[in-house]
């Protein structure tokens, strides 16, 4: 039974996705496809457009057998991290492959890339930490360092420039460092960059572009040809039931509060809040009254949107340094949801697997799964929603 | 020049306060009335009804010369750290005679029980000690413990079940223990119990009482009878402008998220929170999705309803234990308010007095001061309004 593992976010589903499982299966020739997905919060340090709940049955209604959960710890967090807990519970999942999307689309530059970063890495980290220094963001200083150390820019070698291409090296990265059996493969993304707006005529088009769409015009059926049927009547019964599509702009008055009830101090305690940035976070959430102008507001060349977005997310859930730092690898495989086939292969298997299976949060006292729980509360709270602990609560979704 | 000061909250202005400034003046011969009043959160752990610069507004326009903030850490405090801030600042003030309202109604029974009270208080001390541990709340156990002291309750000594007897107690202690120029008088209040509900056909109602017939119809008319005409105007103003009268009801939604967001070990770190209660609390918010179930949950016989308010305050506003004890006494003299006379007594006393006159916050860091602005911030947020930092904008009210 072949087992290929892929590492998503779902944000939400969409054709995209569904060729990439497509050609996950085909590639190598999988008998299973595994999803490890985010949960409520995402990497680029935002509230999930809809549930984990909803969006594991987007993934099983569309080709995935078993969508495990990646923890808080490790789905907000910067791209190493982040590669780092997906490639080591597809590892635990005792997945044969792990298959994922890039701009690059072949694995062999990857591979030379991993290679040349290692065997020079002393250099690598001694650049980046210049261009940090000069003043640039840590991917820029990253892929600036990286240009330095390639003879010429060619096919050999990957472009780290591009996002997926970023994730990609980092699940490299990740799979050997921790010496993992998962072979890595990488197939060419289908579709317009990963910011890009939907297009009228194509049926493809970036997570981004369709949740923008849908904010904007405040309706879903005019993405509907870039989503699966069961994607869009998932979102479409999820807005039927006058429930907002989460962001940042809709959890504002939550996270305006929590920021203005902070001290400077205790702001600094926050994962990824960085000295110095504290006093601009309380200075901007004082004079700003929605979300983007705060955002312009403290947005500089030192820090990407994303990072700073990362660092609300943690203020926002109560999430420190020092907890992110205690939390180094899995510690338990969450079960989102399964449908038969995922369900013979975690029957086969778990007795093998290296971590615990959880089914439904009990009275666990596990950190790492405590502070999942409480992002599920506190995301509920932000949409308006009342009722808590449904971790504990909501079975694994079968279909 | 003979000044007299009054400790009020006026939450909102009603005809008692009315009564009691007029007592208050014609009983020393006053030829200014200083009232020393509670900003945003109130002694009783509860959000004002309306804003302090509303509730300013009313006290200058019913007889009150001169009204100056009791700052966050005593206006929300305990009894005797409440009657400790609003005393020395009446003495910083260079007041003469310090009147309050009580049940008792004659200054020489509160005389009597002090000096009972001080020369007996190592017995007294243990008594209350011995009855907390048995279970009862602090005031009921103060009570019980003072009534094992006294031979016989008669009129020599203060009923101190009364809640404005209580106050009383502890104005006369802290005029006493710091020894100040102060002469402590009474008026006897006319009204009702301190909670009771409005009844038709008088004019005297408790300003719980009035609060909850406005929450109860949502309507401020059949309530004009317990109001003087410049306070009912002010409260109409207000619901006029679509504002909503503050309570925690209104507030819950930012308070059970700030209570969801936070630890066990982090919640009793706040000010009043006493250990095991902190479990309590958090269950409480998981479960209810109101605040008067809340309430309901957490409320034992060893916790009084306000003492849990005051924990709710303390964590609503982020202030802790250690905050607490570090704000012994005021540190300056806020001015909210004033009439032409309270300008010129501010005018020919300024220089003698022994703390920093304030007009408008300006970049100060004292702690102290910096509660109290972070105070209106939060609770302006609670009210849903966007403006931060009104404590440096809004000059004092000259009426």
């Amino acid at each position: 039974m072949i087992a290929t593992g892929v590492i998503v976010e779902y944000n939400p589903f969409h054709n995209g996705h569904l060729y990439h499982i497509k050609q996950s299966r085909e590639l190598t020739d999988a008998d299973i496809i595994i999803a490890v997905m985010s949960g409520h919060f995402l990497q680029r340090g935002e509230p999930a457009f809809v549930d984990k709940w909803t969006r594991t049955r987007m993934a099983i209604s569309n080709g995935a057998d078993l969508v495990i959960e990646l923890p808080y710890a490790f789905a907000t967090a910067q791209a190493s991290d982040f590669a780092k807990g997906g490639v080591l519970l597809l590892d635990a999942l005792q997945c044969d492959y792990l298959c994922f999307g890039s701009e690059q689309g072949s694995i062999d530059p990857f591979l030379n890339t991993y290679t040349l970063l290692e065997e020079q890495n002393a250099s690598f980290q001694q650049f980046i930490q210049e261009f940090v220094k000069s003043g640039l963001s840590y991917p820029s200083a990253l892929n600036k360092a990286y240009q330095a150390l390639i003879p010429d820019s060619n096919a050999q070698f990957v472009d780290l420039s591009q996002p997926n291409n970023i994730l990609g090296y980092h699940y490299i990265e990740a799979a050997r460092k921790f010496q993992t059996a998962l072979k890595p493969t990488t197939i060419l993304r289908k579709q317009a960059g990963y910011h890009d707006p939907v297009q009228e005529g194509t049926t493809i088009a970036s997570a981004t572009g369709i949740r923008q769409a849908i904010y904007e015009q405040q309706d879903i059926e005019h993405v509907s040809g870039f989503l699966p049927s069961a994607s869009f009547d998932l979102l479409n019964e999820w807005s039927q039931g006058n429930q907002p599509f989460a962001s940042w702009t809709y959890f504002w008055p939550y996270l305006r509060f929590t920021l203005l009830r902070l001290t400077p101090g205790e702001l600094k305690e926050y994962a990824e809040v960085t000295e110095g940035i504290e006093f601009l976070l309380l200075e901007a959430a004082k004079e700003c009254t929605d979300f983007i102008s705060f955002m312009k507001k403290v947005k500089s060349k030192r820090y990407t949107w994303t990072r700073i977005q990362r660092m609300l997310t943690h203020i926002f859930t109560n999430f420190t340094w020092s907890q992110l730092k205690s939390m180094d690898t899995p510690r338990y495989i969450r079960i989102l949801g399964m449908n038969q086939n995922g369900q013979k292969y975690l029957s086969e298997r778990k007795k093998s697997m290296s971590l615990p299976l959880i089914s439904r949060a009990a009275s666990s006292k596990e950190p790492m799964l405590l502070q999942d729980i409480k992002a599920t509360d506190l995301y509920m709270l932000g949409l308006g929603k009342n009722k808590m602990g449904l971790d504990y609560r909501i079975p694994p979704i079968r279909i």
